[in-house]
């Protein structure tokens, strides 16, 4: 089975920690906007099972393991039920998540893009969605919160290291050559792009000649 | 068949009863954002339908009943007309729409926790969805309509009762009690610990210690 | 198969116009709202490709058509390249755009319907999705760019010609009658009807007797 990149249990302690960690993110976010302690808890699921939510919904994968798997729902849970309690605490290891939000990113597009090809989806449809696996639960909780999502304007980098995960995984698997190594170098090679965009504050590009554009909110 | 839990024309009778209801929410506030006759009719549907919607695309039910069953597309459509003509009457019944509203949340998670079972989920992710059934629909007409869903942030136990019923059928059906009488049970103790949280101004909690959170929004 | 309405390399031309009007539609919106070049891939994409995901989705037709098909996928980014980098002069076209965008509401509409039934839906909910495939991207553009759906609030008309459109497609379907010429008279009468709502400024009513509406945003 292809989708299983790693030795099952290692693949599911790295899904596990992939969803505590965005989880943890989305449960931030609430508690920022002021939102109680149901709030929190939603935006910790959506967040963390948003993205592999939508991807099994378009590649007919029902029910989607966000609802089949005990311990993807469970995960999120604990991760807000920790910020509920401990958020000051959580909050100052701010870098440390952005590290490990990093480190989901790079598994999820990655493992994402393995399992929309494994069920029948082309090369380029897979990859496509392995990056909305990434990234789709980030913009979720981002539209639940009322906010527009960072995604779209934060100029972050985000996306890119994702697509070249993605693309790789494609080109691996167009090459008949995807396996435990090349896999782990689509991850590892998303992961460090996505650090080096952080360090050197890389910025997405505006479109050109904004002349008709708004003027910078701040 | 589970799903039935009362006899197939009170079941169809009460499912439309809470259809309605969920609509003419929806519809109020389309006319209180100031959104023309087409805003008002797709804001009923989307509450009365939202949940339904997301629950039968999860477990597979294609197509869902919301375009399934023709009666549950008219009724929103009724409901929305209503309001469109009579809603400074309608609004003047505020009160007894909370109520109806609780009824239809009641009604809700109980039939969606038995149809997602029914579909092969297990007993916790029937349960979510069961409580996703009930709420859904109130979290995408917020989402349209471009407020932070009330859900998430007015601390008003709107998803407590409901937890508490679909959490109430998923052990009914683990002690293989599930029927018109149990489930009815779990019905009225949705809707009386609402009606309860409303009475008395129960308030979900914040998070601990928000030294970080920002100011109380007026 | 009744899906082709018309030469099946015609309708691909078709399609793949109303994909590209969209898309342009989409990627204007993430110019003006200052999103970075990410943010105007994805709005053209979620415009141009929304309302047939929906679609799709509801109807069971897995893998759905935007992930399924390669040109689908390619023509947004297409249109967004051409927006990122030319936009002043694309946005002075604006009155085109506006055209192509009621020929791809034309098309949408009826084809929506016409794909709807062949998945064995009713007639009313073939026409009901027929609308949401016409209308639904321009949805899912305004929400994930933080904005009131412009459907439900501007008031122009957008909808009825959409519905029209549909409600003569499920017609002809009852009548046994749908071919290329009914079906060419259907996306007529769609375009036709929304080019006259523009012209004229013919304007969606508001709900009577707005007491307690809020005040008219500027």
């Amino acid at each position: 089975m292809l989708q299983n990149l790693f030795p099952p249990g290692i693949q599911h302690a790295l899904d596990l920690a992939g969803i505590f960690v965005f989880a943890t993110a989305g449960a931030l976010l609430a508690v920022r906007k002021n939102f109680d302690v149901f709030g929190i808890a939603v935006l910790a699921l959506a967040t963390a099972l948003g993205g592999g939510l939508f991807r099994d919904l378009v590649i007919g994968a029902v029910p989607p393991a966000a609802f089949g798997e005990l311990s993807f729902f469970v995960t999120p849970l604990i991760a807000a039920a920790l910020v509920f309690f401990l958020h000051p605490e959580v909050q100052r290891i701010n870098r440390a998540i952005s590290v490990l939000d990093a480190a989901g990113l790079s598994l999820f597009c990655v493992t994402g893009t393995t399992k929309a090809y494994e069920y029948g989806l082309g090369l380029t449809a897979s990859a496509a969605l392995g990056v909305v696996t990434g990234v789709g639960g980030g913009v979720l909780r981002d539209v639940l919160a009322n906010e527009v999502p960072s995604l779209l304007r934060d100029r972050e980098m985000y996306a890119v290291p994702a697509i070249v995960g993605a693309a790789l995984v494609a080109v691996f698997i167009g090459l008949d050559m995807l396996g435990p190594v090349t896999s782990g170098f689509a991850v590892a090679s998303t992961f460090v792009l996505r650090l080096l965009a952080m360090r050197f504050h890389w910025k997405a590009p505006l479109a050109w000649n904004r002349r008709s554009a708004v003027a910078e909110e701040p």
